[in-house]
């Protein structure tokens, strides 16, 4: 009798022996996996450890260096998918069924990886929204941070996607900061244990990052505090009955069966491509992982009169395409579900929808042709109601490839019986008409997580109505569980506390990294544009001299470029116009010569200008009057992987009355390191500015 | 025997008679003021109302409509402030009190309805980060919108702020587009009252956008349900009971009364200006509204040996400028408790405080000198504590003019006394030492919803430790409730769901009104420069002729700018550059030539380019390359109070390989309404784009 190892206190841990152990089983044979059990597990030593060598191994991390260690584990799995696969079929899962979980969670590693690069700052501190002046003289400052939660993330998962469902919330609590525990569940304990395993097995993982408890968690909620998180998936009423148990100040998400709803438009009738799209969708949500997706479609909604033509062209679809059987077998395009008891559950609650009036309009609650009494087989079931009210429709969730099929009068109507889903993950529409949509959304947007609308424009490329992908929320409101999972980064903050911070201008900058118009600047030496990313120093600046702009160089830019606007070039017009005083110098010509104010020319560190960002024009130019410009570098990021960073600089012009002309942000890349040619390179180590950025 | 109406279904409600109801009293005198009562009152019809009547009302409006009727509102109660100073006095509010509940209240209104029309659209949708590209071909997007709410917000407050603890509820509700209903606390319903009347009677609240019950609300949580909310400020145990009363799906958000704290930094000690900013905070947070403020401190947390001067400095500061009385009275600048229960209720806690170890260093728990019995005076008290970890300091919350006062050895140690709370509101600290600063940021940033530097440079500016600001988030972690009031617009979307929409270009330009690349553009007609803010559609476009760019252009345009960057002048140093093939157009060439390729020179609608957004160069431009831009009206955004309104346009530069060599938005302000001299101006309604936008 073998036991499912756990990874608990940065060792495996497997118990000697425990008669009350779970044995999991393959779905389609009934043969014995392994045995689950945490009987003498120290779950108080993982929570420990967590917080302890967790905390410290992650914080010493920069978000940068997290996601290049999730792109390197990453690339680890991806070397071993064929591992996985194997393992996956076991549960039934078809190799389609695994991409979703296997390559899905492999994905999320690698768009997360990226997403945090590009979108988070080189530091540990995130900045939220623009600075808020508190004072008239600019001395006292507001800014919204988010930093670190000081506990752990445990994730209580679901059986249907091992990989996938642990990564994505793995993912964005690593990038947070927030060591992970996971929780698998029982049925596929064994898929989640292999990729551990894969990830401890790369020495990459910061000791302490991840844990893995094979098994119950009895007593986890009373370890568990503010500053600790719970990302629950599974069902509704262990969702509640969980969320009851934790401390106030633990953060309790949870991501549940929702009744999905799929609303064919009134304008996608038979013969167009919106219907074709529509029934294509169904049959897939029917039929992928045997329908045991928390974003299944459960109802679909048509116009009326239009259950027939539905229930007919998915049943020519099932006839075609469906084969039931072990994902191992050749021809197998459908699995069996999980597991016996999930079947029996499964039939169970299809009961209790006949019972309500439910009738079968596609396949039945008979096991398929041809297949073992062992394995957990079940054919696609579509159940027609007559009355789109009955509450079982909206309420009961056979997890398994049933759905119910309803008829509504008008679009109002149809968005009522969504919203008495009582919150949904996610809703789709098939409909080609942007009045249709716009009514769709503003009726029941707010009872959804996710509303997708596939028409002939995108039918071949939509992603799915099942499909969650990491760029976008998962969760919705109410019985979905009222929790926000994935959305890019997103997710990472709902893993970090959002912090107003006050101070001066130079405590701010100390604060974030990020330097704050008031604070500090630094003029006196080396022209920052001579300063590779390890010399340069947030507060670095460049004031430049002044110069006068004349009507003659208005003329001559406007000649140049073409740009022959009134305001530039027709005193009268230009002086009717409520914001100018007469003929103004184009906006253009001013930042181009504040580049030339600026700029030192040179060969040198400073590689390109890559952008510009925020740029307002607040005074107008005149001609006569001077300009100068002040740069000063405010933040500056290094890439991982490349031998530059981005410095982003803080522009202003200022004209001869002190009064701001334009203010913006200019962008450069920058090299890591520079020597005039001849010079040796010094190995400078190239760190961001700011203790805590 | 009169009872204090209630405001609800659309009219002034009271109850012919309750034996039973409340008894308000004057805090100073005792006197009776007005009774409380709801018996009879129909609680279930007041959230029908707010679901249908408010909805609808509210619904007709966008964002910069709510925002005007907001200002207006506003205005109105500025107008009337002294009648509500009047009735805050009998509540035991001096004039300085009144400031923070009824200009602080008024200023909440101001600051939303001026940050709604910048920072929202002109419309009822908001859109929430960038377009997700989700297939290669542009044919399928993800994006993130926040919809509205179906139901009701509902506030229960705390009786301290009867102005601005309701206003700054109300505020992001009402922009979001959810209907209020405001339960005061009993001790100064009789204030909320009062604002409530003024509000109806200027006649500009759209109908049941606000209701007003007066008095205690049994079964309220059994009509609420998804799509609800309910914010709650008071005690933590209540907020918790309440918590557990609401069903699953109704956002409950909490700001309860927490034990803030406030660190003397190492640095900071007596004859440093920091000290001197300290003790005076101290002082005001003892003083200010007698202590009754969810903020204000209740643990001074000093370093080791420095209770005494700590206690000596605010010892002095009292005896210099503390008069407890009656407010109405000459000289009083401290009030009463908001009532004699409350008194005793604080005494009992100073009790508890004391029977732990505290130890009187300032004040006592006798009445002040000379005031009548019958008044709910206290006199400021600070406790001191041999040891900072006595439970007691960290979990009794006295909520009158008490604070504790405890000391650290070191940094790392203060910080752990700030955690030991549990979750605060707000900490402040006074230190000039950055790394002080960034060290207690770290260690408890995620303990804290708001962190105050005060320090020599913003000492004078400081808004203050107890004053939550409309710009920044009010509420914190754990015992502070975990709740999110104010910080901007942030609030607004904690009263609207964040939706995860994907669908083709066409659609989604549809569904927010705002155009996506990939949708359909319109070209052939006028150049949309000729149009106003009436006759602009999104999806209006101008795509130019290709213009060739010489060696000399680059030679030009550098004389005349003074840019000369190497990588525009110099072929070798430009191709050794890892970004160039050699020497390169200027950035800002491109963009300036582009300018002069989209205008329409003559005078028209459009006003003027006000600035340009997220520009990244993309394709570098070697001499002899063509360019070409095509310029889109992508936002509209009429603005409510002038004859004008910004056009945001996305601009794209190609070469001539279709490659894309920049991208950018565009920024002008364009006329409401425009006819060429002498023409006749057309009366036509200026709407935003886009049925939802």
């Amino acid at each position: 009798m073998t036991f499912l190892p756990s990874y608990v206190n940065g060792a495996w841990w497997a118990p000697e022996s425990d008669p009350d152990g779970a044995i999991v089983r393959d779905a389609s044979t009934g043969e014995e996996i392994t045995r689950v059990s945490t009987k003498g597990l120290d779950l108080a030593g993982a929570v420990a450890y967590a917080r302890e060598t967790g905390q410290r191994s992650l914080g010493a991390l920069t978000f940068h260096q997290r996601a290049m260690v999730l792109k390197n584990l990453a690339i680890a799995l991806n070397d071993r998918r064929e591992e996985l696969y194997a393992l996956s079929e076991r549960s039934g899962s078809t190799r389609r069924d695994s991409l979703s979980d296997i390559d899905g969670g492999i994905g999320v590693l690698f768009t997360y990886s990226s997403k945090a690069r590009r979108e988070l700052p080189a530091g540990k501190v995130v900045l939220d929204g623009p600075i808020e002046p508190l004072s008239k003289d600019g001395s006292f400052l507001g800014r919204h941070v988010y930093t670190r939660l000081p506990g752990v993330a445990v994730q209580i998962n679901a059986f249907n996607f091992p990989m996938w469902g642990a990564l994505e919330k793995f993912a964005p609590a690593f990038l947070a900061g927030l060591p992970t525990i996971v929780k698998p569940a029982t049925p596929t304990a064994h898929i989640a244990e292999a990729w551990v395993r894969m990830i401890v097995e790369t020495g990459l993982l910061p000791e302490g990052s991840l844990q893995l408890v094979s098994g119950s968690v009895p007593g986890l909620f009373d370890l568990l505090d503010l500053g600790d998180t719970v990302g629950f998936t599974g069902s509704a009423s262990t969702a509640e009955r969980l969320r009851a148990q934790a401390k106030p100040g633990v953060r309790f998400t949870s991501e549940t069966d929702s009744i999905n709803a799929s609303i064919l438009g009134p304008d996608a009738g038979p013969g167009t491509p919106e219907f074709d799209a529509y029934t294509k969708q169904l049959l897939v949500e029917l039929t992928t992982k045997a329908g045991q997706k928390c974003t299944a479609i459960r109802r679909a909604i048509v116009p009326s009169g239009m259950t027939d033509a539905v229930a007919e062209a998915l049943r020519a679809k099932i006839a075609e395409r469906v084969v039931v059987g072990d994902p191992r077998a050749e021809g197998v395009t459908m699995g069996p579900v999980v597991s016996v008891e999930q079947r029996d559950e499964v039939l169970r609650q299809v009961r209790r929808l006949t019972d309500a009036g439910g009738r079968f309009v596609v396949g039945s609650a008979e096991a398929p042709d041809g297949v073992p009494a062992e394995g957990a087989f079940l054919q696609p079931m579509l159940l027609s109601f007559a009355d789109a009210a009955t509450p079982a429709v909206n309420d009961i969730e056979a997890f398994g490839p049933v759905a119910s099929i309803v008829e509504y009068a008008d679009v109002a109507e149809a968005a009522a019986i969504v919203a008495r889903g009582g919150g949904s993950l996610v809703t789709s529409v098939a409909t080609h008409d942007p009045d249709v949509a716009t009514e769709l959304l503003t009726r029941m947007g707010a009872m959804n997580g996710r509303v997708l609308f596939l028409d002939r424009d995108d039918a071949r490329t939509s992603t799915g109505h099942g499909a969650p992908v990491p760029h976008l929320v998962h969760g919705g409101p109410g019985r979905a569980g009222g929790g926000e999972e994935l959305g890019g980064i997103r997710s990472v903050l709902h893993h970090m506390q959002r912090t107003a911070i006050q101070g001066s201008p130079r405590m701010l900058t100390a604060l974030t990294g990020v330097w704050h118009p008031g604070a500090d600047t630094d003029s006196a030496g080396t022209h920052p544009f001579r300063k590779s990313l390890s010399d340069l120093r947030i507060g670095d600046a460049v004031e430049s001299a002044e110069r006068e702009v004349t009507l003659d160089d208005i003329e001559v830019f406007a000649r140049f470029t073409g740009d022959t606007f009134y305001a530039h070039m027709d005193e009268e017009s230009a002086a009717a116009n409520p914001f100018f005083p007469g003929r103004v110098a184009h906006g253009y010509l001013l930042v181009s010569w504040a580049a030339g104010l600026f700029v030192d020319p040179a060969p040198g560190p400073v590689l390109a200008n890559s952008g510009l960002e925020n740029l307002r024009f607040v005074t107008p130019v005149s001609p006569g009057d001077r300009i100068r410009v002040a740069l000063t570098a405010k933040q500056i990021t290094p890439r991982e992987t490349d031998e530059y960073g981005e410095v982003r600089w803080d522009a202003v012009i200022r004209n001869q009355d002190d009064e701001i002309v334009a203010q913006y942000d200019v962008l450069t890349l920058v090299a890591k390191t520079w020597a005039p040619a001849g010079a040796p390179v010094a190995e400078s180590a190239v760190q961001p500015a700011g203790a805590l950025a």
